[in-house]
């Protein structure tokens, strides 16, 4: 399977842990991670190339700097990476079909087979909406005139490769950056809600973009159903959405004990 | 190493999740398992011995029953199992220096050797005491005229049973319950802290009996030291003290989505 990431060296440590989530609970798969990036150092990416290679997995580097996108506006305060995800396509081997594309602030708790697996015909992307009514609806007026459904994450995020390359347009997506610069909060994800509303799939949150903030939320919009037993043994993907982050002292939540632990797994070997 | 449990069918389910953390966070240890009981089926001993034989430990089975204890009195809500930690260097075979005893609603998060290899020289037990001021001022006053400092847990113990062949005396532990009977409340830790006060070696709860509910108060009385971190890296034994245990659906504890983790890995195989 392939997984995508991308990262500065703020995020080798949870990085780590999200990828032992991944191997321990998908011990019978092999992984091929790309690692896109700008910034890292070479020792900094053999390291993170030791770990993956002892759980049994390759690294693929993909360095890539400002010629990379060179055609591509600049914001004030977002670097390039924010094209990664985006234009992904163009730089990974061209014969790749799809990708799995996953943020560091996440723990994999179950079998991704399923989600990889899943017919994504005619869509660039599936991805989950996190749907709460306020959040969507301020979306909605921000990115208007674009029509917007959901306003979906780009945390997690299944790459349709192949759609992407025969109906994938770069110069849209430049447009898209230079002429909506002022509203833009989270440009790549704006920018995927605004451009692409009908080419992205709609995926279960609960399963695979559990936002860890919303335990009492989602347990009362399925009337107790979505428990802590129902996430163990279900959620595909657990995601710490927001500022507040497991791995620092300040975290407070409902997964706390949970992502200790794997962070703890994550440190021994 | 020597484990001691004692249970009945109702704990089977916690008993298996206690093992599974034992055998994860002791991966280069091997285990003695005693059971002690009176009322599980064979095919309920069958189930845990085969769970246990998959780790690579061993299950004895101790059966008990009444004539066990002919001399022993009864206490109306009491059953006889209340004198099986008491009473375990009796039956446990005679050649057995210590044992640790562990109750079946706890979590082991990292190893226990340092525990089990602690000098006992001249104690009967190490345990810990559940250090809420005004818990142990309400026990001191219950138990007087017997003079205690400390109220110790029980469900985590390590038994000297050389001493207690030795220096232990059945019938003023018979004595103790018949004089006492209108007063007691847990039974065996009741008398193993009116009794043996001073032949308890006291050992750090934060370390080996971490009240799961007091979260707040260790963190507080240790200046921030005993955090989440702390506990994961450094806790022995994680006990769910109390009513509200962490495999039933009313739980919602600190650390509810850990006990999750393990309950599920128990499950696994």
């Amino acid at each position: 399977m392939n997984i995508l990431i991308t990262l500065n060296s703020n995020y080798i440590y949870p990085l780590k842990v999200m990828l032992k989530s991944l191997f321990l609970n998908n011990e019978e798969e092999t992984f091929d991670i790309y690692l896109m990036h700008s910034s890292l150092k070479t020792e900094e990416v053999n390291d993170i190339r030791k770990y993956i290679e002892k759980h049994g997995s390759r690294l693929h580097e993909i360095r890539l700097n400002n010629d990379s996108f060179k055609e591509a506006p600049t914001l004030l305060y977002y670097p390039k990476e924010m094209y990664y995800r985006l234009l992904a396509y163009k730089f990974l081997p061209q014969d790749m079909d799809k990708i799995l594309y996953i943020d560091p602030d996440v723990l994999v708790l179950n079998s991704i087979r399923p989600l990889y697996e899943m017919d994504l015909t005619g869509y660039f992307y599936a991805a989950a909406n996190h749907d709460l009514p306020s959040y969507t609806e301020i979306n909605k007026i921000r990115l208007s005139p674009y029509e917007i459904e959901a306003y979906y994450n780009s945390g997690i995020l299944l790459i349709n490769l192949a759609e992407q390359r025969l109906n994938g347009n770069e110069n849209e997506i430049y447009e898209f950056i230079e002429k909506n610069r002022a509203k833009l909060i989270m440009p790549d994800q704006d920018l995927m809600n605004a451009l692409y509303a009908k080419k992205i799939k709609s995926l279960d949150e609960k399963l695979y973009n559990y936002d860890a903030r919303r335990y009492r939320y989602y347990r009362i919009v399925t009337n107790g159903k979505c428990n802590m037993d129902y996430i163990i043994n279900n959620t595909v993907m657990l995601h710490f959405c927001g500022k507040r982050k497991p791995w620092l002292n300040t975290y407070n939540g409902k997964f706390q004990s949970l992502y200790k632990h794997y962070e703890k797994l994550a440190k021994k070997y």
